[in-house]
Order: structure tokens, then C-alpha cells, then sequence
């Protein structure tokens, strides 16, 4: 038996046999169904509680939905899933714990902030490669109440949003990964590293994660001795439209030309024009429903045969912004493909 | 080649060639250093703040010595780490994400409560066995004053602390996990589901948490077909005396009588009748500290040759405590074992 997981320079890790995403949901809110992508996605929300007390609550409602979903959408049982990677934005990852407390599978805790739909999905992808599991989850989601409630200001509040602030997207994405023949396969993955350039603004997280996104990109291009032209597209999470154009200046100080094939999810997701979301949508529900809902539709339909998805995460804590610290980045690459 | 990673009954892998624990190291705070193991730490700080200016900064320095420490007694370098798997108890993981910017490694950051370091063990335990890296570091923390500020009251109000309660140990403990030979080796892990038992009361998080180690090493006597007699110790992280005793009896009603051979780091950190630890010590560094100075120690003389080693998390949060709800617990079981 040839080995399964090859390590790729530095960073990455390619798959001789990938692993497949078997099926996938989404669930969102009233405002993502509004958005340009709303009729794509499994699952809209009249009621941002959805039906529950809390916005904690209705965060774990969301996980659980698509959890059950993206199981209805396989050919697996439920039981047959070996373990949960799962993770959210909120302290000590609440909607996770008390969204899956019922589902009674072993469950590894991630946290990468906005990033955590690429770090579950690549532990995911190399605990089937290498056997430890024949089938997995891979399971994240955000609420904008509950994100505003954790790290910004009361919404009763109603404090002014500048145009470099974005919008944490309502909404909970899961993909069943599994050693079958799914909708598309994870090839490959780039796990990043932190990256600080010290910016301390909370209300410009684009600026805070883009030096993160172009780390991980760059060092994708070297693990695996290609560029930007490997790639049909390459798919941040949530940069928005201020961390979109930083990143494209950044890779073209280190000689890359990504302008042609860079998306943003964040940048996706909302109609700016009308719906007052300014620089974008963000939080690990953004990349994480946009990889479900359209991304991968479009490998599915091979409009797409290979895209390197890179959700971004902004490890920006409550308590590290009012000691005024920075709010460093990390990013992880995923590599899909078409089946 | 036989396949490295072997599935055993629900929720065990075992590993045909285990990765070994290279190095470890262990950073603890005074009161810790004034305690039953505290000639066994490699550094006791005098200094509360570790010469920082906040407490989550302490922490996050408690982080940085602790690895810095297990890579100065291995025989790797830094360069040669290809992940580090760390997590901590604050929000948003402020610990790890400010601790760990420097060291300029790919990171999964993994959030189980005070089980992180079974889990992050777990998972550079399957990263090394899957090839997917040669060496990797899992490293956790926890700061008695951080982490009260974080879940419980400000330290200057001076709350009073019921028997059940627990004392946050201010340590960190970090772990080379690798291809080679080590101190010790890792031939096979039990991944804990969140098992709530419905207990609210955040003052006595041994009776959250026994539940969950009690599933957890019955499910691992299941999958390995075992029982206690196949250990030579049963350690759990941090479930103190009222947790304690809860497990045993748990066990008893299963059908095991695992009191001859359990221990719990959280027993034996302190000496609760001179250091007022009430049911004795918790969070992350607890298990990783008690770990790192003793059990190891005992496993690389041959004092022991086979230990379930069983960190406990109760996954509490800020917001879920005050919008009263219960405290659902995990625990991730490490089989642990001489070379």
C-alpha cells in the first residue's frame, strides 16, 4: 500500500486517495436568503431566534440543522460518523458544545476563528486519509446577535458601523467527509500560521487578515511548486472588500497576479448596494454556507475543477481588544477538485 | 506496509507503530511549586504575572517558556515542528493565539475545556502516526487568575468557595510528539461526545465532568476489550475529590471497579489540608503539568508501564453559566505506555 498523505514542503499535505465531501448543508438567516446567493442555500430563516431563548440558542439550532441536513444528503447513518470537528466564534465555543451535546459522536473541538471552516475541514480530510475514520463531520457556524454580543456592542446600541466594518453572516455550514466518491475531494491542505502585522482595529478585520490569506496562499504556490494558474479559483472567506484589495497588493509584491482568480466569500454573500453590510459578510458561518451553498455546486457541475479555498480567521478576543492589543490573523488552505 | 492506524470499536484507534513523547516540559506558578510534586516542575514561577502586565499575557508567557522548554530537552529543533496543537480555557483562545504568534508554525487551535491536552495529544498522536508530520508539539495552559476572571468573579471581590470547588492551576504543559523513540509512547487514543448529566452548578465541575470520564474509559475497556487490570494507573485530569468519588461509583454501576488504579491530577497537585484548594485542582494545565513532572517520569522508569491517562473538560462558558445553563462535560482518553 503506497502511503496515503504525502507532506508537501513545508506546510502542505497532498492525498494519493482524497477523501470526498459526500454531501453538505447550509442553514441561514433572513438576511443571507435576501443576499445575492439566498435561493442556493438548503435553508433560510424567517426568525433570527429560530425558535429558541437565546442567540447562544438559536447559534446551536443552526449547527444542528445543518448537521442533520448534510447527514439526510449522504448515504450514510448518522452512526457512522466517527467524529465531529467543530468549532464557532464564541467563548469557550458554545454553540458547538451545546449544539452537539445530543448527536452522542466523539467530537474534536477546533477553534480558528472565521478560519475554522478550513481547519475542521482539513482534520476532517486527513483523519479519513489516513484511516482513522471511514467517515467524519466538519461543522461550523456563526450568528450575527450572538457575534455582536460577544465581541462588539449590546444591538440595542445601535452603534455606527464604518465602511471597513463587515457583517457576521447568520448561518451554519457541514460537510460529510468520507473515503467514497462525493460531490468534490479534498486533494490537498495548507495550514497556517499566525500572522500579526499589528493592526488593533476591530472594525477592519479585512486588514487584519489579509497578511494571513497571502501567507498561506504564497506558501500553497511553493509547497506545491505552482501559481495562481494551477487554480480555476482561489476563495478566501471573509476579507470584504478592504482585506480584498490588500491581499491582491500584497501577492504582487511577491510576484503573483491572483486579481483574476480571487473571490471572497465575505464579498459573495451580500448585496452592499442594498443591504448596508459595508465591506462584506464575515464569521465562520460566511465561508463555511458559501463553500456548501455555491462553491461546491459549481465543482460539482465542473464549472470549477480546482479551487483552493481559504477561509481567514481574526483571533480577536473581548478581552485582548480592550487591553488594546492586535488582532492577529491565520489562514487555512484547502485544495478541492472536481470528481 | 500494514496499515499505521487501526480502528477499535467506536470511538479508540490504536497505532501498529506508535508515535513516542520526545520531550515535555512543565511551567507552574508558586502555589503550584509549594505543592506535593513542586520539585518536579522544571520552572516555578515566583512571579504571578511572569513579568507581564496582564494575566492572560502571563499565560500565553506560561505557554511560550513551556514550549521553548520541551524543545531545548528534545533532540529537534523548532524549525522541525510541522504543527502545534494547542488550545487554552479563555475566550477565543487568547492564551495560545498571543502565546504561540512568534514560533511561526502551523497551528490547529482545539478547544475541549480542561481536556485539551488529551485532545490535542490525540491529534499530533494521529498526526505523526498518518505520516502527516514528523514531529509536532501539543502544548496547553491555564492561569488561576485569568481564567477566574474569565468564568467566575474578579479576584479582588474575594468570593467565598464552597468544598466542591476547585483551584485553576497556573501552569503549562508542553509535548513533543514524533516519529522516534521518546520517554514515552502513545499506542492508542478513546475520543470523548460531550455527555451532560444536566449538573448547573459551575462551583463543582468535578460532578459535570465524571460522567464524561466515566464514558470515556468504559468505552475504552469496550473497544480494547480490557478493564482496569490491563493498566497499571487510570488518570484522569481535573475532577478533584467530589468528582472522584462520582467516578468510581459511575464505574461500579457499569460493572468496574477502577479504585485500586484511579488517580486524578487534580489530587495530586495541591495539598489541600495547608493550600486551601478545596476538592483540589483544575484547567488545562493542570492534567498537562501533572502529566509532563510525574506521570511520565513513572512511565520512563518503568514505575508504571501502561497508563489511561484521561484529561476532563466541563465545557462552561461566561454566557451559558448566566443564562443558567447546565455544564456538559468531555474527557479524551491517551493511552500512554513504557518503551
Amino acid at each position: 500500500m503506497e502511503k496515503n498523505i504525502v507532506q508537501q514542503g513545508k506546510q502542505s499535505l497532498s492525498f494519493y486517495q482524497p477523501p470526498g465531501i459526500l454531501s453538505s448543508a447550509s442553514v441561514v438567516g433572513k438576511k443571507e436568503g435576501e443576499g445575492p446567493l439566498g435561493n442556493m442555500f438548503d435553508v433560510v430563516g424567517e426568525d433570527p431566534m429560530f425558535g429558541c431563548d437565546s442567540w447562544e440558542d438559536a447559534e446551536s439550532t443552526l449547527q444542528k440543522e445543518a448537521f442533520t441536513l448534510a447527514i439526510g444528503k449522504s448515504d450514510i447513518e448518522k452512526w457512522q460518523l466517527r467524529y465531529v470537528f467543530a468549532g464557532d466564534l464564541l467563548g469557550q465555543e458554545m454553540a458547538s458544545c451545546f449544539g452537539l451535546a445530543d448527536m452522542q459522536i466523539p467530537l474534536f473541538g477546533v477553534y480558528g476563528a472565521c478560519s475554522t471552516a478550513g481547519e475542521s475541514l482539513s482534520l476532517a480530510a486527513m483523519a479519513v486519509a489516513s484511516g482513522a475514520a471511514d467517515y467524519v463531520m466538519a461543522l461550523t457556524s456563526s450568528h450575527f446577535a450572538s457575534a455582536e454580543k460577544q465581541f462588539r456592542f449590546p444591538l440595542a446600541y445601535g452603534n455606527q458601523r464604518p465602511p471597513s466594518s463587515t457583517w457576521t453572516v447568520t448561518g451554519s455550514g457541514a460537510f460529510v467527509v468520507g473515503k467514497d466518491k462525493g460531490i468534490a475531494k479534498i486533494t490537498g491542505i495548507t495550514t497556517g500560521k499566525i500572522v500579526d502585522y499589528g493592526v488593533t482595529d476591530s472594525m477592519n478585520m479585512g486588514a487584519c487578515m489579509a497578511p494571513a490569506a497571502c501567507d498561506t496562499i504564497y506558501q500553497n504556490f511553493m509547497d506545491f511548486s505552482c501559481d495562481e494558474q494551477q487554480y480555476d479559483k482561489i476563495i478566501t472567506g471573509d476579507l470584504g472588500d478592504v482585506g480584498y484589495e490588500i491581499l491582491i497588493e500584497l501577492m504582487k509584491d511577491k510576484g503573483f497576479d491572483i486579481s483574476q482568480k480571487l473571490l471572497d466569500c465575505g464579498r459573495l454573500i451580500y448585496d452592499k448596494e442594498t443591504q448596508g453590510t459595508n465591506a462584506g459578510g464575515s464569521g465562520c458561518g460566511c465561508s463555511a454556507t458559501v463553500l456548501s451553498a455555491l462553491i461546491l455546486q459549481k465543482i460539482k457541475d465542473k464549472k470549477w475543477n480546482k479551487v483552493l479555498f481559504v477561509p481567514t480567521g481574526a483571533l480577536l478576543s473581548p478581552v485582548s481588544h480592550n487591553e488594546g492589543l492586535s488582532v492577529p490573523g491565520i489562514a487555512h488552505g484547502v485544495v478541492l477538485e472536481s470528481c
